[in-house]
């Protein structure tokens, strides 16, 4: 009798239609004889409306952040999605005579810490969870929240309930956590760009964790870290098909391991180029210091090596989003920082391919340039690590250069 | 510096534009310089969608109620409505430089007891909001709400949210409860069938709680025997017009005291008759005992002595939603109780006349009488009690009935 966790997404509870097909699923689970916990977001377009009415509320400022009283009171509100659907999920499998009742996160209690609106799961009891599995009573939790030190409710931001599923896996000890969502798994690339693109049967925690930073939107890089910090073996599929989903486990359990995995593209990239950069010790620091402090983060960086030892060219890249930012901290700046010029450019795109694999492979580097430049695309930026490779490309070559690197590497399906 | 409790219903939280009046007041009141609690319903309307899925999702099941796993289910659904409000409210308050906090009741908490979605508040714990309001902090509290001895969230049921003000007025020994809803006080009689009826300034709890149980809609039963068992000063007023409303108040605050408060009708009744019923001790007991276990409430009852000793009519009246209940239970006894036939009849208004002087005042019920007699309207059945008197016409004479009274007995506004 195998214990596991089943979550369901804002567009598998959207309507009661949804919610009764929810209830299908975690029906045949128990009539398979599993022990089964269940996690819902809220109804798709819910979360939006209850944070465009805090927002209206406050005047616009809940993203700016960091008021406490807003953000407790923003998830008070916000939290409200998830406690609707896990008592109508509840109801339904009562109706079908499956014993069920629905959890919230301050009455199992899901302690939290840190700012309200991202905040992190730091414990969870499970004591009530465990004798009501015990009981083959299906538990139902409410997803994205928890309950802070002083007694209010708390949210986790963006893929809060993948993490509730993901650590409520880890602390009921279950032997699968399947996250059923809106696609059957996890590709090797997004199918809209390549029709080619093949579903992965398997993939590494690693790679998963690369594959969600570097634009894969089909799990949050928090919930796949949680996962595999706690050896919680995670499931990707579809609530709208019966196809088997995608396995995301640990290195060792993978039988044979592909070169490349999987190629990722993400268009909210901007570079900014620092033109005649002194070449001095500390320059570095002083550039990406104020640019911490404004809470700019940063992400690929070069910095070319000068021809006279005396200036430089400085290349980093930001989320879109901050560009702005990036740009006025840096002209406040520019007498200290002595720059000759700031180039900025939002039409980039950077593009990863990434696998375990490569670790023990040489040469899948080089095929990743050699392709680009028979394509006559030029890199502008590379950044490496043990088991991706990224480049940033002028955005028109995304199409090109994720199909290319696609088949170069074998993933096409046949 | 006072201590006051401001409750408002679902039309004045409707949508975020009546959120911000409803800040104005609160506002107001603190630069007044009062202490203020503030407990608010949800938005109209959205209690009813949450009602709407949970019926949906326990197909149907939540009317016949006393299924305790649906009852909670639907209460944590349907719970959500005043979390919203509480905290967008807040939100709003915090906009504007106030000080506030929004309040769960499973966060006070707010105590009860007895079936769910009907619950009763056996105890509030008001440390955190005194410790608040001390700090010059509005308190806003998610009315309708509370938790069980097992920590699941419980509903007060219909008039929740007025429950809530008024028994939290009560703990904090506030100085007044004002219920702010869509009516600017509470009426000598219904303004849409007598344009000229007044708006009281006073009335007392006695005369309120028979108002409210006769068809007056302002105020909910429940709330008015809380304020009267613990002396909280009500006050009924509008929250779209700033004119003074009318005040609940104990019989000693009336400085001179009107022989009739007001008039009210209630067309929910329907009348059954069983005619010829065998006189004999017993029989009453032998038809109400069936009806109340089948949970019909009967309201009215006449029995005539019967001329020959043998057998006589009883006349009866129930909600017009019982009559079917009340039929069946009754021809299912028909064997046993012998009586010759029922006849029931929907087509009765009750109608009643309200006031505390007519304690001291004889001829108020002969002057009622009198006017029916002078319209030719046949009383159909008589109840009395120390402050009211209502009869039973049929339900074409309403308007007229209503009217001629208001007339009768000074009421009409100059």
């Amino acid at each position: 009798m195998s214990v596991i966790v089943q979550k369901f997404g804002g567009t598998s509870v959207a309507d009661m239609d949804r919610i009764r097909s929810v209830a299908d699923r975690v029906e045949s689970a128990v009539k398979d004889g599993h022990k089964v916990t269940v996690v819902v977001s809220a109804m798709a377009g819910v979360t939006n409306q209850l944070v465009e009415w805090v927002r209206e509320a406050a005047n616009g400022n809940i993203d700016a952040g960091h008021d406490c009283e807003y953000d407790c009171e923003y998830d008070s509100v916000v939290s409200t999605g998830e406690q609707v659907t896990s008592g109508l999920l509840a109801c339904v499998l009562q109706g079908r005579g499956i014993k069920a009742r629905s959890w919230l996160g301050w009455q199992l209690p899901v302690h939290t810490e840190g700012l309200h609106s991202r905040a992190r799961i730091t414990a969870i009891e499970t004591e009530k969870l465990v004798s009501g599995l015990d009981a083959c009573e299906v538990q139902v939790v409410a997803g994205f929240q928890g309950i802070d030190d002083d007694g209010r409710i708390a949210t986790l931001g963006r893929g809060g309930s993948d993490i509730t599923a993901v650590a409520l896996a880890a602390a009921l000890g279950a032997d699968r956590c399947d996250i059923f969502t809106d696609v059957d798994g996890v590709y090797t690339t997004d199918p809209r760009i390549v029709p080619k693109a093949r579903k992965l049967d398997k993939i590494t925690y690693e790679e998963m964790l690369e594959m969600a930073s570097l634009g894969a939107k089909v799990l949050h890089t928090r919930s796949v870290e949680l996962a595999m910090k706690h050896n919680v073996c995670l499931q990707v599929l579809s609530s709208f098909s019966d196809a088997p989903g995608t396995l995301v486990v640990d290195e060792e359990d993978m039988l044979e391991q592909e070169l490349v995995s999987g190629i990722t593209y993400s268009r909210d990239e901007a570079k900014v180029t620092l033109v005649q950069v002194p070449d001095r010790p500390g320059v570095a620091a002083s550039i990406f210091g104020p640019l911490a402090d404004a809470e700019v983060n940063v992400d690929m960086i070069v910095q070319n090596v000068s021809e006279d030892g005396n200036a430089t060219d400085l290349t980093f890249t930001v989320a879109q989003g901050d560009i702005d930012a990036a740009i006025a901290v840096l002209e406040s700046k520019k007498d200290d920082l002595g720059y000759g010029a700031l180039v900025p450019d939002p039409n980039v795109v950077k593009i990863s391919v990434i696998g375990v694999g490569m670790r023990s492979h040489a040469g899948v580097a080089q095929k990743m340039f050699q392709i680009m430049a028979e394509k006559g695309i030029n890199i502008q930026v590379i950044s490496t690590s043990e088991i991706k490779i990224s480049i940033l490309v002028a955005e028109e070559y995304t199409e090109l250069a994720v199909r290319s690197l696609h088949t170069a590497y074998n993933l096409d399906q046949d």
